[in-house]
């Protein structure tokens, strides 16, 4: 693949407001040495930022998966992946190679790379991002309810998902951590086609297991909320007796699993409605051949 | 005033959850010595709690002083404030003389009370949780473009408000604070009402100054966000030269009054609709007479 132009998306949430201001604070850096990548720059969900909600009619990265049998939905998100695609995607008119996602969340899962599927790509990009900062990646495949992520539409892309942040909270610290990023990813991305890049075999990834809901009582409501040993351990391993969720009167709910897992998007706001309370993982180590690293390079 | 129920407001605004959590788990609790003082639990918004949204139409929370001429509004939050009213007004169908309306804020304002005017009995529930916790308080009033609150319908009333906490998110330390705060006040009023409570004779209250939004740009976006020196520094005070606001090429706004300044709501996610990036106060002692805690006492 020859690799001319990626294309940065910010506000795929329409409440996950940091990554727009610092994907505007980028355009607006002096220009620095590109090496003849172009970076395109657009709004996921234009509408839906404008309301400072997620979505208007259903979740955006969650859409990717219809457009084809859809062309002319009456839903917007359908139609604005539809777009997307038509314009920026492989074979769009302004055709990006590679689609770098980014968001936030409200799970304390730190600065973090999730990655949808295995493509030979995309560990490429993570491993990049995990060399430079040590970053933790959660790698998302085989979960038949979630699908159709923005990512999976292109090539190549990665997520950007950094927290906790509040919705619609502009918070400065992950303003500048999503700077860090896009500029390191370019820097990066300039050396690996440059051939200047050395990386290591081995690519520590988190693989999704499935997903816990909370408690509920018969009519749907939530009864038991995250327990507060859980609270803020993104990525910290859950052992089998270990305390998950907490009831009104003080009633422990426990992991009862033989294995250790490790949970990430602990108690994160937006996934109430998926029924989701925490996802959970595995640690893999991925053995990388030195010839993934020439997917990119002219 | 012959003290016989008090109604517990949560959920006025439906993305604030922790409140509603609170009152709950408050009701589920063996019941202890209440003075013959009942206690009523309502939900403001059931709608917009059940959406995890802060409202419908229009804020519920300013939207009680539009119903005595809106009997039959086609807005929600109008008609569910006359609902509120009818039913637990001073003149309801089960009249309560106290509101006591449970909220959280995205900003840092740490267990707080606020008051809106200047009234006797406001003074006296006030002084029960101040000299108790030592909780600072916000007293609103005399801004036209902020009026129609919920506990200004009641004879006396006042908002607990405990940030910061996102929207939507549930945080069992919030949850716990609240608890405290419901307790302690049935516990007070309680004594308040066996006159076995001694209170100080001065009350220091934040009075409400105005508010300042964020420097915006021509088409209404804002432009600039809260100065990492101001986040997270509400009760501080501000004084002259003090940054206000960072755009995105590192220019600050700066505070230029002569007199210091004590923020609140800084960066509260609610109020950038309002075109409120803070609000602003000025410290007052009030000497309150020993007369207004009879204004409880049988």
């Amino acid at each position: 693949m020859t690799l001319n132009k990626i294309l940065i998306i910010s506000g795929t949430h329409g409440n996950e407001i940091n990554p727009v201001w610092a994907a505007n604070q980028f355009i607006k850096q002096p220009n620095t040495k590109d090496n003849n990548i172009e970076y395109k720059f657009v709004i996921g969900n234009p509408l839906a930022c404008e309301k400072g909600c997620r979505y208007i009619d259903r979740d955006l990265n969650r859409s990717f998966g219809l457009i084809k049998n859809n062309l002319n939905s009456s839903i917007y998100e359908i139609n604005r992946a539809n777009f997307l695609v038509q314009k920026f995607g492989a074979q769009g008119s302004e055709p990006c190679e590679i689609a770098i996602d980014l968001h936030t969340t409200t799970s304390n899962m730190g600065t973090s790379i999730v990655m949808y599927g295995r493509r030979r790509k995309d560990f490429c990009l993570a491993a990049l991002l995990q060399h430079k900062f040590g970053l933790p990646i959660y790698l998302h495949e085989k979960d038949k309810k979630e699908t159709g992520f923005l990512v999976e539409a292109w090539p190549s892309g990665l997520v950007i998902e950094i927290g906790s942040v509040a919705q619609n909270f502009y918070d400065l610290n992950i303003i500048n951590r999503f700077l860090i990023i896009i500029n390191s990813l370019r820097d990066e991305i300039n050396m690996l086609k440059n051939n200047e890049i050395q990386l290591p075999k081995d690519l520590t990834v988190h693989v999704h297991q499935g997903s816990i809901d909370y408690p509920r009582a018969k009519n749907g409501n939530i009864n038991a909320l995250i327990h507060p040993e859980r609270i803020n351990k993104d990525w910290k391993p859950i052992k089998k007796g270990d305390p998950l969720f907490i009831d009104m009167e003080g009633k422990t709910t426990s992991y009862m699993g033989e294995d250790s897992i490790w949970p990430v998007f602990i108690g994160e706001v937006a996934y109430k409605e998926k029924n989701i309370a925490m996802s959970y993982t595995k640690k893999e180590v991925i053995t990388l051949s030195n010839k993934i690293f020439k997917e990119f390079s002219n």
